[in-house]
């Protein structure tokens, strides 16, 4: 992980913290480069492989994005693979950052079967969304980062789709804070897991699949889980439509429902901290229409005072 | 200016630093409570009279909602003066923080004129939107902690109105880094000022006029301009509009078009740093529809390598 850290140094953002509240604190990754965590693990995998001719990655969302990014970062061409159901404003994007984009198929997975398959055809270097160790690593950096910059806290709160952020943080952290992964009711994939004992297939629906719409957590991210005593909190896509309306009605903080599905828990009571715990949010993601910010669906409360800011 | 600190402290939010690029940091200051640095002087002016029965404003924008929020902390009555033209979404918002709402003539000036004699009538503490002493100090409490937060800085890139904002940075950094006034060159406050050799009325409009539309830099700024050889530049509109929107595009940062003004100085050229120059942006305000981050008028040009930020 300090190796991943050392190797990504300069090419990513060192996100800031916000001291929110009395004991919690937002880490701002959503102002990550593209938007997302997803920058970090992209950049480590490139250059811990040591990537000369291409990158391939299956993604229609932040993932792609990040790969896009750092593959022209180097002058590499990136190939990114989607279903023909991808939104065409993210492929827009993706070609904006000069990837080539290929249709595949209808379903993720059958973009992600060409992806493979193209990567072993080619010699391209497969980037994985989560499920790779570079990919891990990279991600991980973000909680080391978060602990130099918090000074010591007790608990990080994750978002979880395929889990590569939850497996990075919670390696990174291990035996200096506990992560409790955050996933929506609806996408129950970490969840699911630890009940089955195994990485087992889920439901993708809900606001939040966008970016944690994932059908099956990631190996590493299960053993990582496993092993750190990693905690599985759900939360209703109502919290996380509130989450991301008070974010940006309190804090002028702009984030998707993936990026506010950390807070959801604590903001909903869905995770209670112990008096003086001291408790991180992770928001991840800002790939989002900034219209939906302030829409019926997602109105914000009135104003109020954060618990206990006032001291 | 360090008493003013030590008031507000725990009142307001100790707001982060981003290093943005090689040499340039945002301070993110729109994430301020009621999304901009205005709390900072209410809290430092209604701490310093010690104020016991109730605050009186008039402002229809950001310095209306600081009083109001501050106010509603230490359970005291606040009313807020504001010309008829007030547009109803601002009223809602100061009645939603539980101020009462006056409104009072067609001008900003009719309201002003009615807070003053209210607050002369009623014997409730006035607070000036910005040529304050309390309120100014209670604005530089923001260059103290980015000096403290940056680590030591060349020049401070500042948007003006009526200029609090200004004075208080400017005499904060006095001797540690020189603040550069950026205004729109719709609203030249400063600069006209300067020319002028003492404040003078200017005429108000374009895209930044709800949050930086004074019609006369205040006198504590001018005084403290001219004292500490701030520097003065101004940019168009369209530059404004554009530094919102790559704020957004690259950063996921989302102001409002005065919260954007001082970065739009950079970005746009009218001011150029030189090299090994460590430039801090101030990032002051976010009360904005979030919609129109991304409107046709405000469209984000193609992501773009920042410069100098890969080392």
């Amino acid at each position: 992980m300090e190796r991943a850290a050392v190797r990504i140094e300069g090419r990513v953002r060192r996100t800031p913290v916000l001291a929110a509240d009395e004991g919690v604190w937002f880490k701002l990754e959503q102002l990550q480069h593209t938007g997302s965590f997803k920058a970090r693990g992209a950049f480590n995998r490139i250059l811990a492989a040591g990537a000369q001719t291409g990158v391939v990655t299956a993604s229609g969302g932040n993932a792609g994005l990040a790969v896009a990014y750092a593959a022209r970062e180097f002058g590499l061409p990136a190939r990114v693979f989607v279903p023909a159901t991808a939104p065409a404003v993210k492929v827009a994007k993706l070609r904006q950052l000069g990837a080539a984009v290929e249709l595949a198929g209808e379903k993720y997975a059958d973009a992600y079967d060409a992806a493979v398959k193209h990567a072993a055809d080619s010699g391209e270097l497969f980037c994985h969304a989560y499920d790779q160790p570079d990919i891990c690593a990279g991600q991980g950096t973000l909680g080391l980062e978060l602990l130099d910059q918090a000074g010591g806290l007790d608990t990080i709160l994750v978002a979880v789709g395929g889990g590569g952020l939850l497996a990075g943080v919670a390696a990174g952290v291990e035996g200096r804070a506990r992560v409790i992964g955050v996933e929506p009711r609806t996408i129950p994939t970490l969840h699911s897991a630890l009940a089955a004992g195994e990485p087992v297939a889920v439901g993708v629906s809900g606001v939040a699949a966008d970016s944690l719409g994932a059908s099956r957590l990631g190996d590493i991210a299960f053993a990582v889980a496993t092993r750190t005593d990693a905690g599985s909190v759900l939360v209703d896509d109502a919290a996380i439509i509130e989450a991301r309306a008070v974010l940006w009605d309190r804090y002028r903080l702009a984030v998707e429902p993936g990026g506010a599905t950390a807070f959801a828990a604590l903001l909903s009571g869905a995770y209670r901290p112990d008096p003086g715990e001291r408790v991180a949010v992770l928001l991840c993601g800002a790939n989002t229409d900034p219209a939906t910010l302030t829409s019926p669906t997602a109105a914000p409360p009135p104003e109020r005072t954060p618990r206990g800011t006032h001291r």
